[in-house]
C-alpha cells in the first residue's frame, strides 16, 4: 500500500493511493493526519477503504510524506562509498544530525538554493517511517516498528555544514528536504538489501547503490536511537546517502535553478524536485 | 511578567504567574498553548486577566515553558571559559546542534540517569523564547523577535555526546532538558549582558558567569539563525553554557540519583531538578 498527505481545496488531508485516484481517509478513526493513523486501531487494515471518498490523485497536491513527524533523525557517512569519498574515519556508532520538519518539502515542490550559497548539494537516502512507539527496541525486534519506507532528498548547503564540525545549520535551510513521494509499506519492500536508490541530477546518474552497502542498517539505526530516545509514529530515519555527492566531485557538481534533480528507490518509485532560487 | 505551561486537573494550560495564583490564560483569544498565545493579537496585553480564572499555582503540575516549540537549537562552546577547558578551537561561526521537544521536562521533574552511561552532566543555560515569525533578521532587529527568557538545563551524556562528530545522541536522551521555571518577559530582563547565570549542584556553585561573557550574543545567534531558517514563535535558542561543567573536573564530577541541580538567572529565578535513576 502506498499513503499520503496531501492538501485538497484548501484543506490538510492524507489517503492511500489506488490507481489514478487517492482514497481519502482523512477523519478515520478520528485521524486528522497520516503520523495519527499511523498509531491508530484500523493502520493496516482497508475494510474502511470502500466507504471513503476518492479524489483524483491529480487534483490533490502532494505533501511532504509527513509533514509533521516529532523527531528527523539523518545518518551521516553510512555507505563506505560516501564515508571514503569525504575522507572521514570509520565510526563505531552512527552519525547522527537532525532536521527540522519545517525543512521539509513535497514530491514536486522546489528545493530553494539560498542567497548565501551556491553550494546546494543532492542526497539521495532512503527514509524509514516509524509506526509504533518504543524504546530500547533490539535489533532483532525493529521491524515491528516500522510504517514503511519512503524517498528522501538531505540537500545541503555544503559551507554551512561545515562553518563548524555540527552539521545542523547546512541541514537545515528551509525547503530542502524533500520527503515523498508516498510512504510504502514493508509488505512491498521484501529484500530491501538488495534494492537500490539512483539520483539523477537532470537525467544523469550520480549516485548509485543498494541497501546492502550501508554500514548501520535500519534495525541497528533503530537499536541505537530507541537507547536514548522513544521513538514515536511518524518519526523518520532517513539513513544516510551513498557516494557521488557534487561537494567531493572534480569539478563540483552542484545544484542551479532549473535543475530537476531525482531520487528513485526500487519498489517505491521517484521522488523529484525542480531547484528554484530563493526570492 | 512571568508566563508557564501547566497541567491542570488532567488537562493542559497556560497562564500569567501573580504571586500565589495562576491567571489561567487558557482558551483566550482560542489559544490552546502558550507557544499559540505568543503569536496572538492580545500577547503582551493584561486587560482580559480580570475575566480569567485564577488557579492556586500550587496546585498545578508545571510543564516545561514551551512543551511543544518547533524548534530547539542549542549552542556550543559559546563562553571563553567553556571554551577553553574543552580544549575546541575558536569558532567563526555559532557551534548549533538541536534537541527534540520529547527530551524536555518541567521545573521539578527529574532528569533522568539512563541505564546505559553514568556520564551525565550539567549545563546551566539562558533559553530565548521567540515571539515573532521571522527570517533573516537583523542583529539590530533582534530584540524585536523574543518573547522572553528562560533558564535550561541541557543535561548531557558525555560519552554519547562523544560517539561521533555529531553531539546529537548524547544530548536527546529523554528527560534531559530541563527547561523553566517560566517565561520572564523582556522588560523585567534589562540590561541581559550584566546578569549572570550560576547552576548549583547539590547547593554547591559549579559554573557561574555573566552574559557579556557570551561570544556570540543573542541578536548575533538570531541572525545567523534566521539565515537558515524561519524562526516561529515558541522556537526556543539555548544559548550556551559556561565554564565549569562536570566532564572536564578532575576529578569528573556527574549528577547521580539522588542529587539536585539548579540553575539561576537574575531576573528570572531558579530551575531545580532532582536526578534520578532510569526505572
Amino acid at each position: 500500500m502506498k499513503y499520503i498527505s496531501f492538501q485538497y481545496q484548501g484543506r490538510a488531508g492524507f489517503g492511500c493511493v489506488d490507481g489514478e485516484h487517492v482514497i481519502d481517509l482523512t477523519g478515520v478513526a478520528d485521524c486528522i493526519d497520516l503520523k495519527s493513523y499511523l498509531q491508530s486501531a484500523v493502520w493496516g487494515e482497508t475494510e474502511h477503504f470502500s466507504v471513503c471518498p476518492r479524489l483524483l490523485h491529480a487534483e490533490v497536491v502532494q505533501q511532504p510524506v509527513i509533514p509533521n513527524p516529532e523527531k528527523i533523525l539523518c545518518v551521516g557517512l553510512n555507505y563506505e562509498s560516501h564515508r571514503l569519498e569525504t575522507g572521514m574515519p570509520e565510526m563505531e556508532h552512527p552519525v547522527l544530525f537532525t532536521r527540522f520538519a519545517s525543512t521539509q518539502i513535497a514530491h514536486g515542490a522546489p528545493i530553494v538554493r539560498p542567497h548565501v550559497s551556491e553550494k546546494l548539494d543532492f542526497e539521495g537516502e532512503l527514509a524509514v517511517i516509524i509506526g509504533r512507539t518504543g524504546r530500547h527496541i533490539k535489533a532483532a525486534d525493529a521491524d515491528a516498528y516500522i510504517a514503511g519506507y519512503s524517498c528522501y532528498n538531505d540537500a545541503s548547503i555544503r559551507d554551512w555544514q561545515m562553518h563548524t564540525r555540527q552539521f545542523t545549520a547546512g541541514k537545515n535551510f528551509d525547503s530542502t528536504g524533500a520527503f515523498g513521494p508516498w510512504l510504502v509499506t514493508p509488505d512491498e519492500m521484501t529484500g530491501l538489501p538488495n534494492r537500490t536508490v539512483t539520483t539523477r541530477l537532470n537525467g544523469e546518474v550520480v549516485q548509485h547503490a543498494p541497501f546492502s552497502d550501508l554500514i548501520f542498517d535500519v534495525p541497528a539505526l533503530i537499536e541505537y536511537i530507541s537507547t536514548f530516545c522513544t521513538l514515536q509514529p511518524g518519526d523518520v530515519i532517513v539513513t544516510g546517502t551513498p557516494g557521488g555527492v557534487g561537494v567531493v566531485r572534480k569539478p563540483r557538481l552542484y545544484m542551479k535553478p532549473g535543475d530537476e534533480i531525482a531520487v528513485e528507490i526500487e519498489g517505491i518509485g521517484v521522488l523529484s524536485n525542480p531547484i528554484q532560487q530563493e526570492r
